[in-house]
């Protein structure tokens, strides 16, 4: 079927946001379609720089933060905090769907920003707003980080060998999440309002996507008492399923039906150890797991990465090898699902990663992370068709 | 302002899900107000129950998966393969928005139930479809698991000390961030439906959810070619911030700024290592951060967690407890939050996690998880409206 345009054309997003949770968020929406309007402080200050110099990601000096997620956006250049800026933030509100920021609660309510007010410019517009523990609550001040969230929830507890400290995640999920379920709010919200035709508040924080992605731990916990061990690098539930080193690497296992495990074990040249009795039934499998993955480790360790990857498919066993990055992108099946994807910023090419939200009529698009405030004159004369005299105003008060 | 239905009430879906990523999605929508008829096999197969037994998190027999991601939904036991079944089926298409499944690609053909065919008979349908591997490329065909496809993209190479083996994440973070991002999908297809007046086709898969966490270490890699190491507990990009062990137990700090390092090391009760020509600068202390580590490790070893929270947040340092499921939950501002709900489940009253989208006018809720087949009469008769004969026909030829 013929593509149509992007599945949120038409959707206006005005982007205050700054941090991972935030920007990763919008990005979904913005591959998507939306048309998002970034807004950016007048003047690049130590701390914005500084926001660019911290995640130690940089090539030739930009921030990949910049190139993975300020992409499909036009950057604006505004004081909010001057009342000629203010009036313009207004004017884009009332030519906006969305208003998506992460300042700590009550900091948007002192700009004059926050959705009673601009509710009453756009009754129809749909206020995001994203921080560390949420507007309410005791701790609702406290500045939030992605591995807080992580630590305080208890997920950072459930990483790790349970003999060895709890360690990170190796990406911030809690930031990522945070901004992936903020998302499902503002689509929520833009969905029901073409039946209300009134917008709302959407929230979403590092701590409650935190405590969310404790998934069936946190379940069993609150049902049971039960405190989960670490993971580390072998399941609780199963015998031979984990992450074995190989000869030149690591491979994970997954097998779960009884099958699997006899197919497993033949391919492993030991069937005869399901006739010993610590592992000839299901339940005694599970009883005996640390011996069992013992000995399974033993012949992991006898063969290449690629060898046993080879034998246990052919053999109908679930596994995949444990790649490094290098690995990971030559593979030739990730090659084929287009997940690396082209962009630009400041006139020169990137490599990114797309969006896995999939639309058969109306895929993701990749367009340029603009340069700080490169849109500027752009929106405010077509967006909100200020005339050249407004803009020099504008310009000559220090507003944009 | 009054609360209104849910915000996606009149929204009905289908779920043909059984596995966590799309158990995961759908619950999402569901708990934001959404339809949801859940369709089971008409009889419990070991490998059905086998689904129940797999977590190892169960209470009284109930498997938590049941609990945290079965609710809100109606049960309806149905035979599929049955030609019966499928002309029932076909009606539900008629009288639904949304068909989510997590077959392997090519089995929703072979049933019939493919979108080509879906949309001649609803053409405003949107087919969610949730895989391993994806639709396409050469191993589509693989089943998929969290931990393989967390494998295979790099993202377990990740996770764990620099110097250690590679460690499982503490939690499914690819088969949850999967539902995540298909839920995106259906609700951006929704959305764009709405002018179009046509559905359309979504996907999600493991893996190129697990290529979109690697996020930042997968951009940089992706440009410079340069292989990120296993973050572990300390940060890669700066000195005193990660996982330190105290007294009692663990804390995470996240100091950023040069200002905020100040106040820890002040508040450490040694400012003096700021003069180290070592620790200096920023730049120096970024390079001896594993030095700068150390002496932190020693002195946060000398007090409680208790002691170095509350004396750090005082200092206004970002940090935080290392919390286990029974703290965490038991802190003030996380009961606050209400992530805590009850649900219920075959007359049982369960707890289980909530859903941290939050939406100011239409909140969340938390209705029963259904018992196999529960709803089956009434969804045949109020949604279709058969009649007392048809039911009967259907149940004798066995397919409901």
């Amino acid at each position: 079927m013929a593509q149509s345009a992007g599945a949120l054309h038409g959707v206006r997003i005005i982007d205050l946001t700054r941090t991972t949770a935030g920007l990763f968020g919008v990005t979904i929406l913005a591959d998507l379609g939306a048309d998002v309007i970034k807004i950016e402080p007048r003047e690049i200050t130590p701390r914005t720089l500084g926001r660019f110099a911290t995640t130690g990601r940089t090539k030739g000096g930009v921030d990949m933060r910049v190139i993975q997620t300020y992409r499909n956006r036009r950057s604006l250049t505004l004081e909010l905090k001057h009342p000629l800026g203010r009036e313009v933030f207004y004017d884009l509100v009332r030519h906006s769907d969305v208003v998506w920021d992460n300042y700590r609660p009550g900091v948007m309510k002192a700009l004059g920003m926050d959705y009673d007010t601009l509710s009453n410019i756009n009754h129809r517009i749909v206020c995001c707003s994203i921080s560390g523990f949420g507007s309410t609550g005791p701790d609702a001040h406290r500045p939030g980080y992605d591995p807080i969230a992580e630590a305080l929830s208890g997920l950072i507890m459930l990483t790790g060998e349970p003999e060895q400290p709890p360690l990170y995640p190796g990406t911030p999920f809690a930031d990522m999440g945070t901004g992936m379920f903020a998302a499902h709010g503002v689509l929520a919200a833009l969905y029901q309002r073409q039946s209300t035709g009134r917008g709302q508040q959407v929230e979403a924080c590092l701590l409650d996507t935190s405590l969310a992605f404790l998934y069936l731990d946190g379940t069993h916990y609150l049902n049971s008492g039960t405190l989960p061990q670490r993971t580390g690098s072998k399941s609780r539930s199963g015998p031979l399923v984990g992450i074995f080193h190989t000869q030149d690497g690591y491979i994970v296992s997954c097998v779960q039906s009884q099958e699997q495990v006899l197919h497993l074990c033949r391919a492993l040249g030991h069937e005869d150890w399901l006739q010993d009795p610590r592992f000839n039934s299901a339940a005694n499998r599970v009883h005996h797991r640390e011996e069992l993955n013992q000995l399974g480790q033993e012949v992991f360790g006898t063969q290449s990465t690629a060898y046993w990857e080879e034998a246990l498919i052919r053999a109908d066993v679930p596994v995949g090898r444990v790649n490094t990055l290098d690995h990971a992108f030559a593979d030739p099946h990730i090659q084929s699902r287009g997940m690396v994807v082209s962009t630009s910023h400041a006139g020169q090419e990137y490599k990114a990663l797309g969006c896995p939200v999939r639309l058969s009529d109306s895929p993701a698009t990749y367009g340029p992370a603009p340069s700080w405030g490169e849109h500027t004159e752009e929106v405010l004369t077509d967006v909100l068709g200020y005339g050249p005299e407004r803009l020099q105003a504008l310009r000559q008060e220090k507003v944009v």
